[in-house]
């Protein structure tokens, strides 16, 4: 099952997504049984990010070919560190690059697991069964920033930063895929989803030896590939089984401060 | 005034805080217009922290002292970091002391401002207007992991390591205030809370160049001084003008992982 959150009535509606319509439902079907009230037509479906997470989480180094290129150390166990929701924003709208953003300004296509349930002190199979599906995201970076600042406030979370979607798909083996970014409909990077040095269920055993993970919560699981992103560009992330996550790149407009 | 959250009938429930009870609320009085629904004795109040952000702030070196004694270089600009909410507690409810930790397990006293509502480019004028009122903040940090892991993620956001409240005080010069740290009712630190680098305006203008606060949002603000906590102590957290943030430190328990 395919589902999504659109906006309907200026509202955020959760929805399921079929090939020629989303089904609007009355509730999150990741807290439970959601009823249908009503259905767009698919392709004039307004996408939000497909959750607002309670605690964004992000796995930095995790493919052995993208560690490699950097010239870092393999790590010996999961970590993870935080993005912010400010950041998120929908398949189909636009990545605003900001005025003073000059040089390497890049997309990073990167799985994201959505967390179905409360959880602590995991087992393997406590992780796989507490996932609810499966999404992409886009974890844009501006570089300066990256190297200038000493976190990532910025350059990985300012406004827009972060699409995500353009739904949640629950029925694929997502470490069986293939993941692919394109520009403007040439393909930059293609790699396998799942070769990871640990994989999402290895890194929600070791998050939730400390931490509770909640309904809601997502894990973006880093990238092999980079691609350099310029204002006219579309860029997409296409992950097999799950689907197609595109925006376009705008430049910022002017602001008085 | 004073606004928090208490856990009602199983719900967490909107107060607003008086001298001998606490009057509860049909809903957020951030959001707007809330309705007064009922009341609870203050005295038997179980606190929640006074807020779930949508993103959670925290800023690092931001006192003098505390840079001069970590051999830091003072910031030349603002900047921030952030935290989870999966590590909220509220007053009086306990910071476990997770079973891996050893060695250094501090306390950090902070000034956290709320945010009121929806701002970007903001001016110092538009600062100071969006700050819908004060809280206090325990920064908990575990130092092995700290300084062991690459992030952020278990050494100050294991769950129980923030501590936020009691309430947000609406009417007070946070600035003009005075910050003590007690454990078991001892004294370890006081500083004068506005003693910054960059004080909180400073950080809301900085922040939204880049970033669209929310309502909701919170800013902590970082700490002059720490002290050591260990299982069986009681920690406070007073600011002047504000209240008491309260907490005794738990061990952890055993679990099959």
């Amino acid at each position: 099952m395919r589902y999504a959150r659109v906006s309907a009535g200026g509202r955020a509606v959760w929805g399921r997504v079929g090939e020629t319509d989303v089904e609007l439902l009355s509730g999150s079907p990741i807290e439970g049984d959601a009823q249908v009230i009503g259905t767009v037509p698919r392709d004039t479906a307004l996408w939000l990010p497909p959750v607002v997470p309670p605690v964004f989480y992000a796995v930095g180094m995790n493919y052995p070919r993208h560690i490699a290129h950097a010239g870092a150390a393999v790590p010996d166990r999961p970590e993870v560190g935080y993005r912010a929701n400010n950041a998120l924003t929908g398949h189909g709208s636009p990545i605003v690059r900001p005025a003073g953003v000059e040089g390497r300004f890049e997309a990073e296509p990167e799985l994201v697991a959505v967390i179905g349930r409360t959880l602590k002190h995991a087992t393997h199979d406590d992780a796989r069964a507490a996932v609810f599906g499966w999404t992409i995201g886009n974890d844009v970076s501006a570089r300066t920033w990256q190297h200038q600042d000493r976190s990532f406030w910025r350059s990985k979370n300012s406004d827009t930063f972060k699409p995500m979607g353009p739904w949640i798909e629950t029925d694929v083996d997502a470490l069986a895929q293939t993941t692919t970014l394109r520009v403007n409909g040439e393909q930059r990077a293609s790699f396998p989803t799942g070769d990871m040095v640990f994989d999402p269920f290895d890194h929600i055993v070791e998050i939730t030896r400390h931490i509770t993970l909640q309904p809601g919560d997502v894990l973006w699981m880093g990238a092999e590939s980079t691609c350099q992103l310029e204002p006219g560009d579309t860029v997409e992330v296409e992950i097999s089984g799950i689907g197609v996550l595109s925006n376009p790149v705008h430049p910022e407009g002017n602001h008085p401060s």
